[in-house]
């Protein structure tokens, strides 16, 4: 059994037992002298997994950190914002050697089990002499998972934590979380970095198949394509500290745990969709009816990505016709005929006949903070779920003074 | 030799000899009182060949234009702004159905040889009564390229029209054409319609085969992934009113026709991306060096269509992390140490390595309503140009408000 989402001060990375996380203000930002520079440690070392950018020019955090994730183990996490060490070459790697080194020498743990994060502008490298001064004084604490949380941010205007908690046989598990990534036109290109925990043993394989398949369902349902930043890092912790038997495929709380990191990981995909750069509100788009899934997920990320639609939903404007258009040109299989639409919940296209609605009942329901968007393709049993946010004038403002 | 583009008031669709155009208001427009119907035609039978949305859900006047183009001929084009005739079903059929059949009523010709084009917003029948009280008021004129051109814009602020001329055996040659479409964050999902006409004879295959190619280095470039709206059309039309031999491959003046028929295109994507919704300015993005021609294509569009680059380009903001993210995410072959970038003329990024710039004087170059983008990939001899334009809060206004 899930049970519902932890809501304490606790929900975040150090939710599960045997975490601790601590943040300092290393002076990388240049718009405000908020920390910026955010450690995670587990007591006992872990089992590890992760999931990185695919594009084809990875910054160097991410080529360190697939590295030391080869054989499958990590203890501590190293994350700074302000910088995304990215396009810096191989001063770049260095760097990020030299920030694990630190975290590690700090920790007592080798090299190899520090992974790292960066996030911020790219093309410059970091202030390494700001990171040296400031890695000392970061307290380590169970409870400072909304410390590191609010240390990654960059244009998010709220921290992302989320947390989950499950029993079998006679054990509690607890799954904790959080993220950043606000950029949300196309979150794909803005850097997203996602933390998560558990004090679950787990068998590695298991562990990265779980990671996969939670990131399929939440993380990757906020990108319009798949695409990525050169940053982008999810990385998973498990540090047994719960007891019992390592969790694997048919083994008691199994199924549980992946139902629980899902939750963790879709409760922060939809934060970061909410808190997109200028945002006002979550639109969630589910998708029925199609001829498989990967048509359902195609339409639903098209149409959670589509400026026209964002831009719509913005003004209150219920243009259905534009979340036709989206589904049309998303690759899916789609018939006129077969199509219906439903927005906030009422139906306005049905099986290719327009239905009369009142308009402006229909703009002053779209006047939430969540609208849903609904299109049953009625060609096959494919389902997904898709979350983006409105596009404002706030976003634009936002991307056009970044770096000057 | 293809001489440079005529820029009388001639330029247009009603540049080659043989074509008259014109255009009324018929009250389809619910913000404005401008013309919103346009007729053109050929006073002799034409060959003809079109282009037209790949989107799963085609308009009525897609549906209707496909068909009466099999037979590779027309002589006329009925085209409104105000309403796309889009998810209309089988009503919305009978609708574009009739539209051709009092065009060729008007004009003396067969129902299957007009084409019909509509723009506008889509999930609303178009009031027929409007279209058959003013079609009779249209005046065709030799002149009336301009009236057509202006008459099919919905968003655009300025009409796009050009021409080009070129002599081959001694005789001269006329390409014309106008276009209208300009949601630019992704031109895809907005409306695009071209419309292209020329004096010269030539073979149906052959005509085809060129407009593919010129579509292919202009309209495509300034799209995202090729998708499109449910509308889009682009078609062209030779009546051979300048005589000689039919051109086809091999044909003397066939090269020339293409690179005439290429530069109005390109002439034509240019002033689309230029006047795209809310847009500053024009960005060109040119790729060298890329492993093949379609990494090249894949790279230049999907630099021009980053909404994060594009908001740079409006902030003065030379923020070449983000071209280089966007290369790297295109799908291209891409490797950090061959890579160099320059913006604006300015090399910022050179195999791999940072160079360094005056940013405020970058920044101030930025101030210029064209910003070029140049990305040489090192790896091979693939080349491509895409346009696009900058993001501002205008376009988030514009698109927030359109059917409200």
């Amino acid at each position: 059994m899930t049970e519902s989402a932890i809501t304490t001060v606790n929900a975040g990375v150090t939710a599960p037992r045997g975490f601790l996380a601590g943040s300092a203000a290393a002076g990388l930002r240049t718009l405000s002298s908020n920390d910026d520079l955010a450690l995670l440690f587990s007591e006992a070392p872990c089992v590890a997994a992760g999931l990185f950018t695919s594009s084809a020019l990875r910054a160097a955090p991410v080529l360190l950190s697939q590295r030391n994730l080869a054989d499958g183990k990590a203890q501590a996490v190293i994350a700074n914002a302000g910088c995304a060490n990215a396009y810096t070459g191989a001063e770049g790697l260095r760097d990020s050697e030299e920030m694990a080194h630190l975290a590690a020498s700090r920790l007592r743990v080798a090299d190899g089990d520090v992974l790292v994060a960066s996030t911020g502008v790219t093309g410059h490298l970091l202030p390494m002499d700001k990171i040296r001064d400031a890695l000392p004084s970061i307290a380590l604490d169970r409870d400072g998972g909304e410390r590191f949380a609010r240390a990654i941010m960059t244009t998010d205007t709220v921290p992302k934590q989320a947390a989950a908690t499950f029993t079998a046989g006679g054990r509690e598990y607890r799954v904790g979380g959080c993220a950043k990534g606000s950029g949300m036109i196309h979150p794909n290109m803005a850097t997203m970095l996602a933390f998560l925990t558990t004090d679950a043993p787990v068998e590695q394989a298991f562990l990265e198949k779980t990671l996969r398949r939670a990131a399929e369902v939440s993380f990757e349902m906020i990108t319009v394509d798949g695409d990525s930043s050169p940053s982008d890092t999810i990385v998973i912790l498990a540090n047994g500290a719960a007891g019992g038997p390592a969790l694997g495929e048919g083994v008691e709380g199994a199924t549980q745990f992946r139902e629980a990191v899902a939750q963790v990981c879709i409760e922060l995909a939809k934060g970061m969709a909410r808190d997109g750069e200028g945002a006002t509100k979550l639109i969630e788009v589910k998708v029925s009816g199609a001829k498989s899934v990967a048509d359902a997920r195609a339409a639903a990320r098209t149409v959670a990505g589509s400026p026209l639609v964002k831009s719509a939903v913005y003004g209150n404007d219920p243009n259905w016709g534009r979340v036709l258009a989206a589904v049309a040109r998303s690759g899916a299989e789609a018939e006129e005929s077969a199509t219906s639409l439903f927005w906030q919940g009422v139906c306005v296209f049905q099986k290719g006949r327009m239905l009369s609605y009142d308009e402006e009942a229909l703009s002053l329901a779209t006047k939430s903070d969540e609208v849903r968007i609904r299109v049953d393709l009625g060609l096959g049993n494919g389902r997904a779920v898709a979350w983006g946010c409105d596009l404002t004038e706030e976003y634009v403002r936002i991307n056009s003074e970044y770096t000057t």
